[in-house]
């Protein structure tokens, strides 16, 4: 039978041994450093009920949600009925809810609150979870875009402190810091604060536009912002009052004190001052490890949903998007029904920082997850003789492997090159007779004699 | 809005954090001991192209295979014609290829077979890889079986030497081990036996019809057997000449060599017995931690596609179907179009190792992945003395938490016993204006003052 290459679907990733050592080094780090902070792993089923997800992320998001095929017989089941009814119009959007009932996760957001609402009466509040399970989108894939990829979040809903949020900048300090990145900064905002903007100049009503225009400062610059703003119907007037605000300069104390003083007719404004300078005054008590801590008013991602804090993190080493954010939203349960229940969550963006490690090359070399021996032979004999050998480095916790006997020598160390793995023994006949053995370190080419008993001394050097 | 309360699909299963513990204690142990003989890990994406899962699993497997609706607006998209032609049947079959071109994977095996033949030119042969990774199936849930569950495989493609399977032997008398069971056995058999039987009673085409029937030695005992084989065909002759090689007893030595003379007439049947040895003699030459490594030849699982060795792992402690399996297949990539590749490879039943663990209370009570202490205080002044303290003993790789102020201690004590946090210190004014803490342990009540630099050694303890 002829047959066709295979391969995988659009915008999906096999992962081979070398990525995947690097990405469980990302994964192992950030789960430590959730850990350490006291949040608990949770995983939830990668398909939840189409009434669970539809309708939390607007059309875009209901249209790009990969829905599953009901199973068994779809089309003479139970709904099908309604096929038959005499005006029923057959497209895409009616058959869905007739033919499919589940869809897989779109993001790990709303299955938390799914499961918060569904299992709280075991929770124990304040609850503080993480979650690194991959999610699906219909995007049109394209460079760093996947229709399958991980995300990493941890959220603590049950707590208004802002403690948390500082907990949080902490989090992304010594998580990022771990992976050896070098120069960052975790951008921090307050919606309070954008609504203040928005209410000095009596616009409460297009935050929207205001923000989205004021987003743009980094990419368009000032005249570019203020051309956006009369363009969406903001007066010289307004952009006269807020112009300082957006020009903001200094430290973050000095930033809080202009925006104290422009937003001093606007309660909410002063409020998301205090709140800034809250977490700002806690993370003076401990000590940022690499992190740089930039009040950034321009910041506004998801603001639909955020209530209090907003937070971003970016590489300053190489060009890259974001790579972290999150915020506080203070309804994360209402959708289903549990009203009141306030939360603040983060997100590591596990590609994009793959992208930047890799890039500056940041993964480790060795790590504990490689072979760190290979014993090479050339017969049965040498078989029976390396392997007590070999179990004995085991149960001492090495990392080895017997390469089984009858290929060529070349062979065997090829495989040792192709694999990395820094020691060989070769294994012939005057060694099992002398029970000396040589040791090759496969970097740097140096032989070393030993007795089995020895390996492990030369191997931990 | 009244709102159902939200629940997950049927079959799907929420992990709490508890139970996150304990699965992550089964799944880093068997990673762990993978890795030790030299299996690296690889991902394969979730969902899969339905040409290269259809077929695969058989008829059944066809239909429980959870497929995706197209993305878009699949009715009206290109393969829609067929639709349109006028002896369209519509019907579930004929629909599922029109509206559906991928599925999610139904098993590790198939995925991986895949991947081989995909990145051939990348790998590096023998190639050992294992995977952990959920799969599905639209199978009625039932206890014990969901609908999406996790399969632990490993496997090497690219040598015959029967030394993979020696170590497989190794590695589940390993994994289990350090999980803690007691008394399991792994038996073994090889397809060439049951071949080899089949053979010396000239009926070779029946083979699946013989082994269903000894398969079943252990429920319905020898005369259930002989009269199934009866039922199939098998002639009182045959029978009696089969007899002896059910009815086997003995050390796996002693019934090695009662096979050999009940197959001396098959040379595929001496064959397989040359093969046991071979890997009896492997193991001779280690030494088996925990299981009884038995020789059975009423095991035949997946028949079809096994050529040589075939595994089966059983504990001995609970009532439990068996919690792992594999064999030798002499042609994984064949149907991809890369012939004459061999493998051999086992899995690990996790849902039912953590349900037999469960049952003998085998998961260690305290693990690195909780909090191991929890710092409590009563307002801000005390978040402001506790923070430091709180960022040196993460500095120095201990999970700690401080409960945010303004909570009675009941609520913030309530939380460390919820939480099973072992150590608590409180911090009120007297601990602030003195530097000396409390630290309790909270399950022996034992309490002890010391400086926040010697919290460490207290904990360490």
């Amino acid at each position: 039978m002829a047959s066709i290459k295979p391969s995988v679907p659009k915008g999906t990733r096999d992962f081979s041994p070398t990525e995947m050592v690097k990405r469980n080094f990302i994964f192992d780090t950030i789960k430590g450093v959730f850990r350490k902070y006291g949040y608990q792993q949770i995983e939830t089923p990668s398909m939840e009920n189409l009434s669970t997800l539809t309708g939390k992320y607007g059309d875009e998001g209901d249209k790009l949600m990969f829905k599953i095929l009901n199973s068994g017989d779809f089309w003479n089941d139970a709904e099908n009925k309604k096929l038959k009814e005499e005006n029923f119009e057959f497209n895409s959007k009616n058959l869905v809810p007739i033919i499919s009932e589940k869809a897989l996760r779109y993001d790990l957001t709303v299955p938390f609150a799914r499961y918060v609402v569904q299992h709280q009466n075991e929770i124990t509040f304040p609850f503080k979870r993480f979650q690194v399970q991959p999610v699906w989108r219909a995007d049109r894939p394209q460079k760093g875009r996947y229709r399958e990829f991980y995300q990493c979040d941890a959220d603590v809903v049950g707590s208004d402190s802002l403690l948390n949020e500082a907990e949080f900048v902490l989090i992304y300090d010594e998580a990022l810091s771990k992976l050896g990145l070098k120069d960052f900064t975790i951008k921090i905002n307050n919606r309070k604060i954008l609504s203040g903007i928005a209410e000095i100049i009596d616009k409460s009503d297009n935050i929207i536009d205001l923000t989205v225009a004021i987003d743009k400062l980094d990419k368009i610059g000032l005249d570019g912002v203020i051309k956006e703003l009369m363009d969406r119907g903001f007066t010289a007037d307004d952009i006269e009052k807020i112009k300082p605000v957006i020009l903001l300069e200094g430290s973050n104390a000095e930033k809080l004190e202009s925006l104290r003083s422009a937003l001093a007719n606007s309660a909410t404004g002063l409020k998301g001052c205090d709140e800034l300078e809250t977490v700002f005054n806690y993370i003076a008590g401990c000590q940022l490890i690499t992190a740089r801590l930039e009040l950034d008013i321009t910041l506004a991602r998801g603001l639909n949903y955020y209530t209090g804090a907003i937070f971003e993190v970016k590489t300053n080493e190489v060009a890259m998007g974001s790579i972290g954010g999150g915020g506080r939203y203070d309804d994360l349960t209402g959708m289903f029904g549990l009203k009141g229940l306030t939360g603040v969550g983060i997100s590591f963006g596990a590609d994009r920082i793959y992208d930047v490690m890799d890039e500056l090359n940041l993964f480790p070399q060795a790590t504990s997850q490689s072979t760190q021996l290979l014993i090479c032979c050339f017969d049965k004999e040498g078989e029976q003789f390396a392997l007590p050998i070999l179990q004995q480095l085991r149960r001492n916790e090495i990392n080895a492997e017997l390469y089984p006997a009858g290929a060529k020598l070349k062979k065997q160390l090829d495989y040792a090159n192709n694999k990395n793995i820094p020691f060989t023994i070769i294994i012939g006949s005057d060694e099992i007779e002398s029970g000396l053995l040589t040791i090759k370190n496969m970097q740097t080419g140096v032989q070393e004699k030993c007795t089995a008993n020895q390996i492990l001394t030369v191997i931990s050097k």
